[in-house]
């Protein structure tokens, strides 16, 4: 049966134990879907050994896992890196992409033996998120839309021209519930791909904010350069090639003005943020309600409670949107 | 100092132990050059667990064991394979390979940390090797050399067209030393790089044994097709791209003609195994003596010897033909 709703519970669990029996209990209603989004970002450059226990030990522990039960052989969507790297003259630029390319080979190796049933989709930065926990290189993309709509002023370090290839939580949502519906026939070439996203510059996402919000959130914008943030970003590969996911069926936003709007109505108005009076004056849900933007298949239909007694599928590392952009660089 | 001639002791070490405590002992004489050709082969996909066990925890083991040591940071030369997988689109096709990959970036990734001055190099199937006890699923192609010139049959199960790259021992040995002697300036684009190497077809192959050896003793091959086999080395890549290596100095062999010389002259006399009376004939080490072939640097130069106490370079997992062989698939 296709996964199209299923209800999130939360359960604490250190999948960077010593061996798989760690995770064991994760799996004693054997899911059929697992969405393994780990983990640690930044913080895997920071604390070697940490990043290692966590994003490889810790994958290869719930891989373990469930290759240890006979007869079971659920699919387990792993959400990697565009900056992964897969190309034999891309060195890797951090420990995170490092981690989630060696992550990504577990999942494939395990699922050609028959262990697991895995994908591994791998999503480009993720923006229009509803707080500042993500820390990594490219925070300064995220924080550009999500800081200047509460008012508050954004740093752009980069030059005005730099792209880079994101996502919105909603399409990277439905990405990941389309991974799990895909069969393991539409995944015989391959269990690893560059997930499509929409690539603006940053003088896109300042003219979509004026457009959107008014001119003077989009001043809230500062040009500052970091060259040290520039050597990171500049090196990341600017065309991804996500041929063959598109060629799966999987989406991409439409446009930034589309992930500003639904930034403004989803997150901002759910959380009752305050938003700046410019904001409200452009009748942003009457754009929304005439449904100009397609939306991912099922990610409406989400119900996400907290009731763990409900639970249809095991989301080890967490379902929330903080999770969600922390698993993509 | 370059490396171009040093001696090899044996020391039995569980590199695959509980941490990197197992392997510290390698390291008392701090050597500068380290080659890591380990380990498992096609026994890495029989048996899964003990796979990761020594070719990726025992190769984190020796890099931790590195790191741990303050102000050290040797040169670190992995031998790995062309068969792992660096492209998206490229599924690994055994354990091994994946394990080789995984290993990789764990080279690059804790060099571009500065805890270790690692480069992988990627080998090609290593054929002209003295013994049998390699059995990966190209052993056929070594064997279709070795087991003629000893008079006895070898089986070729693919067909004749079939192309596969292929080094001999020397020049995979002068390619670890010449990856032990380049610089950190010239793989500062890339830590990782498919070796050059020549890629005959079964017919060239035939056809120069004939020539060399007799055509009684090319008529020991026989073709008898394995579908299995087939399917997994026709899955491999064919065009294996080396210009990086080769702008960097690396050589391949000149012709299949070399290798098979030279395997006559190096091989077969020294450990006094008959040869057909007709190869005697063809005078094979004369047309040697004419230096008709170059060979890579450094490589006449290699003293081999027993002794332990006149250690130079630590060489963990042997260096021996028969692991160099089985570094490569």
């Amino acid at each position: 049966m296709p996964v199209t709703s299923f209800v999130v519970g939360k359960r604490k669990i250190d999948i960077a134990g010593d061996g798989p029996s760690c995770v064991e209990e994760l799996f004693y209603g054997r899911p059929e879907f697992i969405f393994h989004l780990a983990s640690l970002s930044e913080e895997a450059d920071f604390d070697f050994d940490r990043g290692y226990r966590v994003n490889v030990d810790g994958t290869k522990n719930m891989l373990d896992a469930i290759r240890a039960i006979p007869g079971y052989c659920p699919r387990f969507v792993f959400a990697s890196s565009i900056a992964a790297p897969s190309q034999c003259s891309a060195a890797p630029q951090d420990s995170y992409d490092t981690q989630k390319a060696i992550a990504e080979l577990l999942v494939s190796e395990y699922s050609r033996k028959g262990y697991v049933d895995g994908i591994s989709i791998r999503l480009p930065t993720i923006v229009g998120c509803p707080d500042a926990t993500y820390k990594a290189a490219t925070s300064f993309f995220p924080s550009m839309i999500r800081e200047p709509l509460s008012g508050h002023e954004a740093i752009c370090p980069v030059p005005l021209f730099f792209r880079h290839t994101i996502a919105s939580p909603k399409a990277a949502a439905g990405n990941l519930l389309h991974a799990a519906n895909l069969t393991s026939q539409q995944l015989a070439m391959s269990r690893t791909m560059n997930m499509p996203g929409i690539a603006p510059a940053v003088h896109d996402i300042i003219e979509a904010l004026g457009n959107i919000a008014g001119k003077s959130v989009a001043k809230l914008i500062r040009q500052e350069r970091d060259i040290s943030i520039w050597r990171t970003v500049s090196s990341w590969p600017q065309n991804i090639d996500a041929t063959y996911a598109l060629s799966l069926g999987f989406v991409p936003d439409t446009s930034i003005d589309a992930i500003i709007k639904y930034y403004i109505k989803d997150e901002l108005k759910q959380k009752k943020h305050s938003l700046p009076t410019e904001v409200e004056k452009m009748h942003v849900e009457d754009d929304l309600k005439q449904k100009k933007c397609s939306l991912p298949t099922g990610v409406e239909k989400r119900h996400v409670e907290d009731d763990l007694k409900q639970k249809t599928y095991s989301i080890p590392t967490g379902f929330g949107k903080r999770q969600l952009s922390g698993a993509a660089a």
